[in-house]
């Protein structure tokens, strides 16, 4: 299927939360770009991903012209509904692309990692041009914000977005951890890791490099969606 | 110790080479700082973070009254000689940040991750205020180069700078890898990754992001610095 004729699709790491850390790659296309694609997890739900490329676009003079596609990408667990909701975005954005429009489609952190991106790219990439830009990713702006190298020389680093039984052996295997999504399963993350006879130093951090960020040694308090929970072993 | 008078000392992350993959905030501090510190691998080898950011600062009126630390870094194993030449290069910067100067040392990908700038940090931190700004990391930007996810939903990524002896567990409980700078032993690699026997995709990015980024379906064929290897398993 030819590509030409066609606008082009750009997937955007908007990083953690801070709009200053998007890249100068990532303004300059937003800047230009006619329409943005910004799931949201429910209907009424603010899409954060939107919230941090805002203070960007609301300076656009055609800002008002924009458009922006908010399709709902709801945190379910069945694969079907799932499907559906993936397919009926990824036709929503064709409809621009296939007028010949850019879509820029916005992601939290980096659109490589744990990014819904990847099932609107699947759906798209025969069809149509994509270009990806990386973004800041939450575990990196983490470490960051509590000022501790994730990682030195040949050290091994292991990112886990959900805890299962093979917990054990990537704790023993490894010199960081990094945990996506902490308050998800805090109970049972709390009582694993510290069965873990390994000497280590925990740290979480909840809503990272945002105005509420909030920085605990050990795990999350709360419960908010966006918290990244770093356990470093000792030597 | 007061850190009151003094200097601040920013560890920046320059990103994986292209300069426009540099975050706002980045760009910002850049563009004020009155000293650069970006350390060298060897005397006469020019430094790539400086390369990076020498499109935002060769731009600044007040480009002439830069001052540009290059301590070298050599890249070498010996412990106490390394220690050597990380407290010279702290205290170097020290120098600049007892005359009350901020300083920003720059460096590739994020400063978190397998970066120069953790051992400057540990030197540093208790006398004098540290701000860290994550960068993109190399993975990340491979990922997006080759326009593959590199982890959905509850995959498991490891991140190895060097192969050790557990990376057969290692590939056993993982979905994604990630080797760092992989040319340095390719041969010892591939010989143990063919032998596992999941199936998977192996892609390599040698100078990602930059002019001369080259992809390979495998491992690098050259013996490129900056080359990065992403090993996909199949489900």
């Amino acid at each position: 299927m030819t590509k030409i004729n066609k606008g082009k699709l750009f997937g955007i790491g908007v990083g953690p939360g801070d709009s200053e850390l998007l890249t100068l790659k990532a303004v300059k296309i937003l800047n230009e770009i006619p329409v943005i694609c910004s799931p949201r997890s429910a209907p009424n739900k603010e899409s954060i991903a939107l919230s941090i490329v805002n203070p960007i676009i609301k300076k656009r003079k055609d800002f008002k012209e924009l458009t922006v596609l908010e399709p709902v990408f709801p945190m379910i667990e069945d694969p079907l509904s799932l499907e559906k909701h993936w397919d009926d975005a990824s036709e929503l954005i064709a409809k621009s692309l296939n007028k010949g429009l850019n879509v820029a489609f916005i992601t939290l952190g980096d659109p490589s990692i744990y990014s819904t991106f990847s099932y609107v790219q699947k759906r798209l990439e025969d069809s149509y041009l994509i270009e990806v830009i990386p973004g800041i990713t939450s575990f990196a702006a983490c470490a960051s914000s509590i000022k501790k190298p994730l990682v030195e020389k040949d050290d091994v680093l292991i990112i886990i977005p959900k805890i299962k039984e093979n917990l054990e052996i990537l704790m023993e295997n490894s010199d960081t951890i990094a945990l996506m999504k902490t308050s998800r399963n805090k109970k049972e993350l709390e009582n694993k890791i510290n069965h873990q006879i390994r000497e280590k130093e925990i740290f979480s951090v909840e809503n990272c490099t945002m105005e509420n960020e909030k920085i605990i040694k050990g795990f999350p308090e709360n419960k908010p969606y966006l918290s990244t929970t770093i356990i470093k072993f000792k030597k």
